[in-house]
């Protein structure tokens, strides 16, 4: 796909000004790629965006990776004496706290590391810092189209994933074993590389970010299915609870409450509902049903660039959704001891209402 | 390899004592894994180790990911009531307020995200916080013989990798070819994935950290091999200069200087001199011989858990080496529009000198 990065950087200072904010300065991160196209290695040796309203753009560089950044798409549409080196041994802070004011605002992008931070804060002490998220975030959270399709190719890999580890076998088989089917299908399926594949089984179902371990699969198990991988630089994310055989006592009045929340909170998407009350309305049936106790996280994240990113589907989030937002929907009840169940589909806000990007079965699957 | 994790903690207090620290904080990261054997994924959710003199060792974890907590080799050697989960919605910098002082200095791990840091800033506004990596560093960049043994390990794999690329065939490939095939080889010689695969061919060799692309290597070609894994969780780090048929004119005599500069530095790392004086004496052999200008990096940085780690071979850092600290000695020479050239082995001190954990030949090799 072909980005406007500039674009994006001009919305971003557009943003800013808004929010009375005075620069924004960005460490190589999905920021830093959502708004150049260069994505470097994580290192020691300082690289930072800064975007000022009113201003063009600055990058500060490593020297030695300076060819990198005029090479990558940073260099086609940053001028290249707006990319500037620093040798080893030089200062870095010093150059980037030319370019800031000596007072005001400056929003800093969330993943940058805390060495960066409080030297930024040593040689500007008369700068105010605070996070870039509600500002880089607010622009990232809606997404355009290359961005769908390729959340939406993301999600129909995922999809396809699960219609085929369903015809595999579970029984007498270790959750990390599945879990290995499950990595390879999602590459099989389009990604670039499997992120994450949780394979929860039996009383683990009951831990909603278990760790497949060498546990074996038993006769009448819940097995809860949570992976995803990367495709053309974005993310899937999907759930789906399957049993082994006969459902254990309680698992399908548990499955039919979660399938309810998951479908009543999907079907409230639409623009001009905020983020907490889709929490709500899942929670809100969950609860009804006298587990609330027992859906201990939030409703969902935001997914892109990140696997988790704005906007988190939680109380207190007043974020108003706006088409082209995507996110999970994924609640779930976990009985410790017993077992758990979570249904998660990746949504697209529209302009009246909602698109889901996973589509497999969301009914409970007998496995073998 | 079995790791004490408790005592790296006591030993990172005692350190944290003298230099008047009252706590030292880390989010996952090597630093994390190095002080508990934790290492999850990186997620916006906060976890966070509180090591205070004195005191037992604090995590802060998400609710849903304390399982995970508890069966690593955190749960291990903390107690169960010290990995303390917060729930979505709650607010987990409030949990470190409360196991901090009102007041005093708190060293962040290096690559905790800002996200964290300024609002731990936020909560506890009588503190000061600095970077932690002089006091992490210090214990991280002396190895143990269990560290060692892995290093050692990494680097004869990396020397097998370097010997078997010169066996295959440079002219006519394209660089990013020559790359996949180190990365090849990197894993058939031990390590778990390779981690950079640098091959920096003609002109692009005097760029020290050029992407490996599309050009097709040519006669007379000056190669930068510059490949490293992980292997046990340690890195391997080594660089190569080889040369396509017949030198181009004026390599013999930089490479000479490289090699001279590059065997005095080795030669010089003892117990008790300071890291600087390494960068020193490979330095001055360079700039006597006029290339002073034309080798713009540091001499080395030090290895471990992380490719790039203290000790930093570099002008303004008077560390003095001890036994057990692993460093790259690697310096290059680099003629724009020319060629460049670079030797790197990773050393290791030792109580009376120095072992050099890569073995490969030096010497320029001709290759095919």
């Amino acid at each position: 796909m072909t980005v406007d990065h500039a674009d994006r950087r001009a919305r971003l200072a557009a943003v800013a000004t808004r929010e009375g904010l005075d620069a924004v300065v960005v460490a190589p991160s999905p920021d830093l790629a959502y708004l150049t196209g260069y994505d470097p290695m994580l290192m020691e040796r300082l690289t930072l965006l800064v975007v000022r309203p009113g201003g063009e753009a600055l990058m500060v560089v490593p020297e030695l990776e300076r060819p990198l950044a005029l090479d990558s798409a940073a260099g086609q549409d940053l001028d290249p004496d707006r990319i500037v080196g620093w040798r080893d041994g030089a200062d870095p802070y010093a150059l980037v706290a030319e370019a800031l004011p000596r007072t005001g605002r400056v929003a800093v992008g969330d993943r940058t590391w805390a060495s960066h931070v409080l030297e930024l804060q040593r040689v500007a002490p008369g700068l105010a810092f605070e996070a870039a998220s509600p500002t880089i975030g607010r622009l990232r959270s809606v997404k355009d189209e290359d961005e769908l399709a390729a959340l939406r190719r993301a999600g129909r890999g995922a999809d396809e994933t699960f219609r085929a580890i369903c015809g595999t076998r579970f029984l007498g088989r270790r959750e990390e074993e599945v879990a290995a089917d499950l990595a390879e299908l999602l590459v099989a399926n389009g990604h670039r590389r499997a992120e994450f594949t949780i394979v929860a089984s039996g009383p683990s179902s009951a831990s909603p970010h278990h760790e497949p371990g060498g546990r074996t699969i038993l006769p009448h198990d819940a097995v809860v299915l949570d992976f995803g991988g990367e495709l053309a630089g974005y993310y899937s994310d999907t759930t789906r609870t399957v049993v082994v055989g006969e459902p254990p006592v309680g698992l399908a009045e548990v499955f039919a409450i979660v399938h309810e929340a998951q479908e009543a909170a999907v079907r409230a998407v639409r623009p001009g509902v905020t983020a907490q009350e889709i929490d709500r309305i899942a929670r809100r049936i969950i609860d009804d049903a006298g587990y609330g106790e027992r859906f201990f996280h939030r409703t969902g994240h935001g997914i892109g660039l990140e696997v988790h990113e704005p906007p988190y589907i939680i109380e207190g989030n007043d974020t108003v959704l706006e088409p082209g937002m995507t996110f999970s929907v994924e609640p779930g009840i976990y009985l410790e001891g017993r077992f758990g169940a979570r249904i998660e589909d990746i949504v697209a806000v529209t302009a009246d209402g909602v698109e889901r990007l996973n589509r497999s079965t969301r009914e409970l699957q007998v496995v073998s």
